[in-house]
């Protein structure tokens, strides 16, 4: 049978850590499941890019870093909030997988009590390459967060105006 | 064609500022319509009143200015949390316009990204008068919020025994 | 106390039947709402128009009738689906009402299980003004439809193409 | 007529201070509906336990306290977030009942503007019983936890690895 | 362990094949565990009881035929919409189980697709006892329902006047 | 500018109409988004498949028929059951497009409503390759469906047992 891994993420944005992370896993199994979770949410301060957009940077780093998409398979899943469905929801997006990587405590448990085999990701710095420290630097207008993501999603960032709906968003006072 | 503005707010509570805002936008346009936002929420600390309830607060204050209603459309619409669709949203709740007031950064930007022309309010003193301020003072027992909205809202707010709601949803710990 | 009743219609399309139904309640009553049920539908057959179109032909067919508009109250209110909770949510869209006019079974239960009076609407001939009849006759090219429906509505739908979006609704093959 | 009142909680978990309510409120009513609410979520920091586990938390107390179970319903209630359908919701998932039971302001205020007879609760040590309390208290490693809990309760968390489950769920950082 | 089965159904209205079924069941098992499916809907022609209602129809039906309740649990659980979805929001809201009990095809299947145990009931004449026989002869005001369900849950039935709330829901044409 | 279109289907299952389909708007288009729409639904009858396994067929599929996946994007897109509101949905999901390419009246209309330019597919025999036909034949136990499909998505049908799956559905009575 085919050794297919899962891996989840927001991807807000994907950075060069979600790469490594990609990298080290695909040693491990035949294929693997990107997952692009809480896809139905954009344009709040959390999450500022749509799920299209998320998929659009994935696929420029995957083909910039020339990794073979045939091994790969990338898919949005929305949230549906009730974390004793969440498994359920991933399963039904998704094609059957077999193993989950994570170092994120909460998915960790989530498959574990799911009844999968759980691993955590060998390589990923997660103090440097967050997507919360990105979002922040993009804010206080310091350029030094292009240097954490694929060349390929800094310039589509570029191209969609990303940084500007950013700060956008962090002005807002709607609740 | 008829140049239809629309306006966004949640209006709890509609006050001076509201009104101000809406008598200098019908200056520019030949009707407007009042969309009350996040209109199935109440009973919260942020969104105190219902949805029917600040629609009786706005066609009291508009008819206290003596404005005429021939002009005017108010609409409430729910929220539907994905900003994503949240213009379209608003589109099919409320008859076709043409132009989006308002001086919130991410309602701006998300009327600019549906392609519509975005305008900021000419008048609107938004420290002074905000919601948010006139609430902070009602759980203070400051009755001078009453002089921030107008006499017909102050009155329907005492008659709803509002300002105790207020008060007890402030006090509660349910999450 | 105010006497204010409310009337529950999906209005898909508003014809001459619910203008009667209006008139003859307001001889009851000083207020009437008029709740737009259904109202986050719309482009399927049994829903052709969105809520802001309908908004749009009742305030054109009430201003063709010379109806005043300060006795009455137009408010779209979203469907819930649990009957259960519908009541809750029609107060929570409206102005405090203490009656409710309706001819039809399910609504008078709902509303007599919660406590409301309920009464008949005195001229209503369901038999020959009915939405389903008009939107039959739309799609069977029969324009006679046109005199079932105030003028005004009747050129609204005109402008926006409302038949042949009914005849392409009609076609799909979408669940 | 049979005097049935309501008690809602989270019951996150179920602890002393919930029991001693219970014991209390049962002197005054003939039947007692425990509702316990929120009960679609689990796995999140303020909501650790599933609808299910929290029953089954709820049938060992009562047991153990030697409760008969004729005089009590216990009924999960997903809550809908629409504060102005609460009540409604409640009254479709439970038995009819008389009299609402509870300390908590919002509960409070929103069973008397639907026009029910609230108590508040004679004995509840509100201070000392608190299911936050509980929960800081198991994420320090604080094992005195397990005195404000029924015995038979401390099993059961202890039995479903409650404990390690609420330390992960601390130390996610998914928003 | 506990050898703990579910049984699910809607129960609109729970009848004499329903405790057939539990009695036949509970000789399997130590503990069952009742589902009250569709749990949010009532008032539509399909689901004419709230689950609150349903819960009290078993209550006394139960009671009636004297079984233990100790070894019995009863919970509503509201559907999901989502199959995929459905086994996890029911694990979510029960006790857990170790077997489904079951003669309907699509339960069946998703709880074997889950990883359970599914077994057939032993004794449910399906033809005679079906709650939509029930629901027909009430329609057409043959009382010879009143044979196919406890004595209990006809009086119960009588009490909330039932029968005529379907036939209200019956005649109504709203979609 | 990227030249690219959008094709949005149910895929249940993915069919030799659909693949003649692709074939054909990929000679019109630099790249195509292939949208797997209702995609949260699965396990009923008109929607046997999940996202997950619609997109394995699809991706099989194209892979058998030797297309360039550098061209093509298959996105799950869940219903969001607001007409109004899908066209934005599907925007939220997807990479930017231009054209819409359908012979869908419904599907047509609503990108038309929402400005888009639309295309009839050049290629389509619809009588013949309809996924209803074949879940029909399926249900029959008529093999000859396999010839309607891809031989790599009957090889997968087969592999998940999916006849007998969609026979279970067709037998069940939950509503």
């Amino acid at each position: 049978m085919i050794n297919r891994g899962v891996y989840v993420g927001r991807f807000q944005p994907f950075h060069l850590g979600h790469l490594g992370a990609i990298k080290a896993v695909l040693k491990d199994v035949d294929e693997l499941v990107i997952v692009i979770g809480s896809a139905q949410y954009s344009h709040n301060i959390n999450n500022p890019f749509t799920a299209g957009e998320r998929l659009v940077m994935i696929r420029c780093a995957l083909q910039e870093a020339k990794l073979s998409p045939s091994k790969l398979w990338i898919v949005p899943v929305p949230d549906v909030h009730l974390h004793m469905l969440w498994v359920s929801a991933v399963e039904g997006y998704t094609p059957k997988f077999n193993v989950c990587y994570s170092n994120e405590p909460l998915t960790q448990r989530l498959f574990m009590e799911a009844g999968y085999q759980v691993r955590g990701i060998p390589f990923f710095d997660r103090k440097q390459y967050m997507s919360t420290l990105i979002r922040e630097k993009m804010l206080q207008g310091d350029d030094t967060w292009k240097a954490l993501v694929p060349k390929s999603v800094a310039d589509f960032i570029n191209e969609i105006d990303g940084v500007n709906r950013l700060r956008d968003l962090a002005r807002t006072d709607r609740v």
